[in-house]
């Protein structure tokens, strides 16, 4: 028996975690993933921390070592007792009975804060957005769907910025993936950057050839170790189109999963849809349909070759 | 490290489980013993049993491999986030942060239903009171502190009667220990005779210097490879007393515990005393401190040997 992936998304609230993970899941299907909140492993519910004066983004208002240990029954195919915390009103309530899926997707604020909880996950993404956008982000989603005023929105990111300084963002240093998306020069909101961080702790697509000349194109940086991919904002839809296909050529064994798009995300109650975004996607994608290919097989298969693309940006193969 | 000392104290709805526990409990110290009910790891709240139509005493009604899995964590003295169920209003409510004390005891109903349960448990003890006094004893104590009225109460019964023959009774073939308490021959409700099944399945002290003369005495027969202890409840309080002391004689390491008297227990909302209840909690206080001493020392240690007994009962060795 295969065991199941797990895929942490870790980021500071409001950073895009469950914007990332959504077209995932669509597209994986729902009744192949199993997705958890990590914030249900909150210890306190939002008044009692207001009493004690502590914030969710401190590990200690977390019970990390229970996570730790369900991701270890779950990873093992096992069904756990989950707890329950409830952001309309910030209570905590009657834990859930979950089974594993074939792929867990975990997000959390603290996923990646101890090694216990880094080897307990197969693949490890953390969202790093500019601070700014985080702030604008945070806002319009608490104060349309977690119930909270402007005021407090503001009060609460001022009160975290010492614990989201000293706890959320070092978790950037123990990703395989670290994303940032970013306003584009475009006036289109939809029209987001991305830096997407790919290190080498995961083998990632061979993303060389997609240096191209075109301005509007993405970009490759080795750093070190790692490479920076970016991804204008103003990317043609054409060349993101191309881009999605040489990624889904490299996974050709998982070609049923190509139902529903990728790259839709919301702003308030708008629907829009981002080339950067869907991009960013499929390339955890490939990371979770590699890490199961590997888990069904035992081992590693070799990458597939891409098959040849023909048209103006056959230089853009992955 | 020692590991945790588990004790599973597994019967019926109303077959004596607390008043059982409660005096160990006080004996060893709170500070030393992590009680939980295995109540709380139920599945369904009490309106949901009633609308689906299924008892509590049913397997499928309960987490049972969540409390496998939580009984596996304790055991090795980790934490676990308890479920926790509220038997003043049938709910089920935010889970509880559970960390390992000394001594674990449990008490449930299907404590040993399964193989896996039943070795996670050092010490099992089933509670089988004739259905009387058991029906007798779960009226009194769900009207006055669990909120049922009297016609509820013996209508649960009725229904719960079919699971109780299939799913609860035939456990008392897991225990190492099976106690009966019944009415005695006395008018007075405190006297209650006590028999008690001492399988070979955990070493127990030698009894057989009990075999006395007393008419008013306890008995001692062997069973196949088991004995059973008959304890009147009229038993004089002098008898009593030596076997006690006997018994303690041969667990002197743990003396330190004899700060309080064991066999106390409540009858509404009447304290009594019980000889014959202290005896039974004595004879499952001797394997809780024996099996701590054997996990302390990694190997079960030479049995002391009981020292002279002076008087009139000095027969009544232990």
């Amino acid at each position: 028996m295969a065991r199941p992936i797990v895929l942490g998304v870790a980021g500071d609230s409001g950073s895009g975690k469950t914007t990332l993970t959504r077209g995932l899941i669509r597209v994986m299907g729902d009744e192949s993933v199993t997705r958890i909140s990590a914030d249900d492993y909150h210890r306190y519910e939002r008044r009692e921390r207001r009493a004690i004066g502590i914030t969710p983004l401190h590990p200690d208002a977390n019970h990390l070592d229970v996570l730790t240990q369900h991701l270890t029954h779950l990873r093992r195919g096992e069904p756990v007792l989950k707890p329950r915390y409830d952001h309309r009103d910030g209570s905590l309530g009657r834990p859930e009975y979950v089974r594993p899926g074939r792929f867990l997707v975990i997000e959390g604020l603290l996923n990646f804060h101890t090694e216990r909880l880094r080897t307990a996950h197969d693949i490890r993404v953390f969202l790093a957005p500019p601070e700014d956008l985080r702030r604008a982000w945070k806002l319009k989603r608490d104060c349309t769907r977690r119930s909270y005023t402007t005021d407090e929105v503001l009060h609460e990111l001022d009160l975290r910025e010492r614990d989201a300084a000293r706890y959320i963002r070092p978790q950037r240093a123990h990703a395989d993936i670290v994303v940032a998306f970013g306003p584009s020069a475009t006036a289109d909101p939809s029209h987001l950057d991305a830096e997407v961080l790919l290190r080498d702790t995961l083998p990632h697509p061979d993303l060389s050839p997609l240096l191209g000349s075109d301005r509007n194109g993405p970009t490759l940086e080795q750093r070190e170790r790692d490479l920076v991919l970016r991804i204008p904002g103003s990317i043609e839809p054409e060349h993101a189109a191309e881009l999605e296909e040489a990624v889904w050529a490299r996974m050709s064994f998982a070609n049923h999963l190509r139902v529903h798009r990728l790259g839709e995300f919301t702003a308030g109650t708008d629907l829009h849809r981002s080339d950067s975004l869907a991009l960013v996607q499929l390339l955890v994608l490939y990371q979770l349909v590699w890490a199961r290919a590997t888990s069904i097989s035992g081992h590693r298969p070799e990458r597939e070759q891409p098959p040849a693309i023909t048209g103006a940006d056959s230089a853009l193969h992955v």
